[in-house]
């Protein structure tokens, strides 16, 4: 077969790790040939590919980012697109299948694809672990691993200087990295959009932990909004992709947290670090595993569907499934975080 | 309640993790009191420990070793051990419940301390990954990340001078870190204990790989035992505990690649530094949480149980169920990873 | 004889080692007895310490703060400061000596008092590098070995979505931060505050690589000013100490380069985390060589002097040497690195 | 002018950024062309070679190893060698210049050819940092900062257990890995070549950290002879190049601190890690201000010279300079790391 490679959305680590082990197995176990599309669906809509050989992916396990580049380009929103049209463009590339790699909107819109007869499988990314169809995939793990070394960080010059030190993380939508990083790190406090907390309940958190001598650590997804200043914070989670936002709530947090307080406090966001560089032995392993199945999906002629982990396993799951709404941090988990905080 | 934590067996990274938060959600949820008892079950049955306070514990999530110590001591081999003893130790220092954490020896001890009506719980410990009840336990996620780092190393120099690399990993019995480090830095072949490769089959991968121009890098679990090759190697893996042994099978590979490819090979063999130093933002998760868990059995009463991760989820299992034998990397993973071999 | 030791100013990595060296150094080659104040000088004049044994240094080459605190306190604006009053709190705590470790404000005050005839030498630390009478201090290192890594990270993310990443690093006078981790990153424009850069001229070296097809990184000193905004970015650099400030001059570069060049720009501030964590070995070697020169020239008598790196050397220098002016980024080094700019 | 690069002998991190900043120095500044010889002297006198281009170089600073290849090939000892073939291989080529990176091997060949009238200029390469005429070169920071962070975790796990830690680091002839990454790391003994010690003075300093409930570190130079055990170790340290070695001097020792002092004793040797992987940023700029330094030989003419760091500056030496016998570790810098050892 003649195999297309997509990337979609925003990069995270793993991404070439997933091209690499599909294309080596398509090679080494059928004989296929495979070209990689430029800047995500652009490139199958416009015809705008490069043939990917063995010598193309070697090295690849290990690289952050996406050698095929990646857009927001929707399928259907395209003046080009649409199943016809990409109908045609596989047919005049002589494209059998397509791999679609991405996160919600670009399952979303392979999903739509199959269900209009193109010969599509998906593979999940979500960097903020959003997706319910899989326990986690690649990206995660290397945002954690980022986010946990800069709060380390963090801690010994907040210590020395006897101050509060907000660090803002990834996560427009739900609060995965904030509870996982945060843990790791121990963290005095965890704000995730989830819950509801409000500025009196942190900054009592951050008060009793510097009256114990420490220096306190307060976690905050970017799109956590304090309990009571809904409109206070408005507009600083809306930008469309800009991560990281100008003021965004970690440094309106910090001025807060200051004022009322009185303790010296300090704003880090994270911001593109955590999604770019080389990714960690967790993901590269995830995301190679992925690349396999969803070259198995292809041949298995699975259209709809992607791979996904459960468990230890790999699976199939149909896309459908993918889309059914957010996987949020369920209350136990941040019950089980909330009592390492404050006191 | 007063309760007693004990490491015992090899030290891992997340060790320190667990009697973390152990002790913290003690101490903040239900009040309770902790000693640490120094060097495993010899700290139990010879009444040396520490109190542990909130202080004690404190920045303890991220860092490696065990600040209790810990050996190889049996709690039924000890000339003072036994049900009887460590119960009346257990009243002379007031100790309402210990925590044992540790691999599979501690926890067959843990059980029979159990079932012999000792108030004991189990957290389980093995860098191995061989623990049939649990999916994964921290102190792994490290080794996997320290192994996949070096390998990256050793593939610059190694293509650098066109010679074969080995890397000697952990892994008497089992093969997981072997196939996870091996997938996450591209191995060209990976060996394992629990699957016959004989020398003929890993020198036709080297030879194929590096008649490609590439430099071959081979991942060998120390258990691994060529087929044809068992007297040759035997006494190789023998050692009690000798993590890196002399003479290895990794340095028996090498010189046998060497000799019969005639390609320069080089030997690397990771030792100790697998399991030291900090652990990963993962390890501290999984630590973090099975702590808390191992506490709240303890409150449960949950004698002879322990923590374990299943999918997403600590979950509470049956000693019994984690003593049921080796968890050995099943074939269809190995034949996963296979499709990256050679060729 | 009887020594405090004081950090004072913004903390860096490498001071724990300082103290660690001079306290071991002290013990076992002289007999001598350590306290350490709290919070530098304030702690000196308040009569608040610390003894420090063997004990508590141990460990201490590897971790990051200052196990003492510091502040900004200086020695002679305190109420109860002052060359009287020092050496008042110095005789009723038996001190026969203090080592003062901090930057040019710190170093000023001790040669005051060195004048002023108390018995102190001095460790420079400046993470900026902006001291000359030393080729380098402890913390430069850590800072570049973070922000390269950062940048490492940036490009990978910059290049999957065909964007100009903007990283700003601390440099409030001085570029070489900005300089060696841009040089190390790849950079294509590096600002610093010593050298005047048009807008025109920075959007032209952006396009250029843009036009390549490239991601380009642009590297940005906190102080550093375009020419020709100077009123556009007044009030941008002002914050006595707030690193990273709201605002800064990444966040302006990267609206000014997005609006004038119709290229996606974002921007990251690294900020403290430039300052936190352990030291590279780079930085460890030369703490503990400082820590050794500082405790002889103690018992040199050489009050007023300090330890300081010549190339290999550790030798001493007179305190009014290292408070002769900013040391800058000279001219020569800057062309050497604006070769890799642009085209 | 047309200019050929070439890598001999071991590799080290740094080499890439060697090149890539001389070709792009190169392009922008004088409009030269540029060849890569494969495989060192080899492809030089085998006329094997690749154009290097712009894009050719692109995102090597980070990149370990050489992307040219090295060997051991002496340009003298080789059948097509010599400065008469060689002349006539550049002619035939169009190569008018030959930038030389390497070690004392490749330096004095590079020596002996500029006499001969060959034009060559030279690039500093040792990882042990053995070379009189230069501060430091590139790949030595790397190692070390491998090597302190392999030791770090030989603590952790080392502390947990109470036993004794031995590392083995690069340095047949001179001793400076061992003397920074002991120094970093707290090591309570430092063994390097250029100094005896003898086993009962080494188990000395083992029992009095022992004693004193520590862990003990004892840090080897792979070149290290323990006074009166010469001919004990005698054939450990001969092997032309292969680090690491079967049974080193790090096993031997392993087992004799282990024998004559009963405590438990592990020995690592680090090997092939120290000199591979992403060099520090460091080396990234050392490096790639050598390779402009070198370009700026070249088109001085300065036949017969290379680049050097004195201080922060990079200048020009004689490679005669460079030649004059190894650069070892004075006495007065192993006085200095000795207040640190045992007791």
């Amino acid at each position: 077969m003649r195999i297309g490679l997509l990337t979609s959305g925003g990069d995270c680590p793993g991404l070439n790790a997933v091209i690499r082990s599909a294309v080596l197995h398509g090679i080494k176990s059928y004989g296929d040939e495979f070209v990689g599309f430029r800047s995500g669906w652009r490139g199958l809509i416009e015809g705008d590919y490069m043939e990917l050989s063995r010598q193309d992916v070697r090295g690849l396990a290990r690289e952050g980012g996406t050698i095929l580049g990646t857009s927001r380009t929707h399928p259907y929103n395209h003046p080009k697109g649409g199943p016809e049209n990409i109908r045609k463009a596989m047919r005049r590339h002589d494209i059998d299948a397509v791999i679609a790699i991405g996160g919600e909107g670009t399952l979303a819109g392979a999903r739509r694809l199959a269900v209009d007869g193109i010969p599509v499988v998906g593979v999940p990314k979500t960097i903020d672990n959003d997706l319910k169809a899989t326990d986690y995939t690649f990206g995660f793990d290397t945002a954690i691993s980022i986010a946990t070394d800069a709060m380390d960080r963090l801690r010994t010059t907040g210590e020395s200087h006897h101050r509060c030190m907000v660090a803002e993380v990834m996560g427009r939508h739900v609060g995965w990295i904030a509870l996982h990083s945060g843990m790791a790190a121990g963290a005095h406090a965890i704000l995730i959009p989830e819950q509801k907390v409000s500025l009196d309940q942190i900054n009592e958190w951050v008060e009793q932990v510097h009256s114990r001598g420490r220096s306190p650590l307060v976690v905050v997804a970017e799109g956590f909004i304090p309990e009571g200043a809904e409109e206070a914070v408005a507009g600083k989670g809306q930008e469309a992709d800009g991560r990281p936002r100008l003021g965004g709530i970690g440094e309106w947090l910090t001025h807060q947290i200051e004022e009322r307080t009185g303790i010296e406090t300090r704003n880090t966001t994270l911001g593109h670090i955590q999604r770019g560089g080389n990714p960690t032995g967790y993901d590269r392993v995830l995301a190679t595993r992925f690349g396999i199945k969803a070259l198995d999906l292809v041949h298995e002629q699975a259209w709809g569907h992607m791979a996904s982990l459960r468990g230890t396993e790999i699976v199939k799951v149909d896309l459908a499934e993918a889309l059914d709404g957010l996987k949020e941090v369920p209350l136990p988990r941040y019950e089980e975080a909330k009592i390492l905080f404050g006191r």
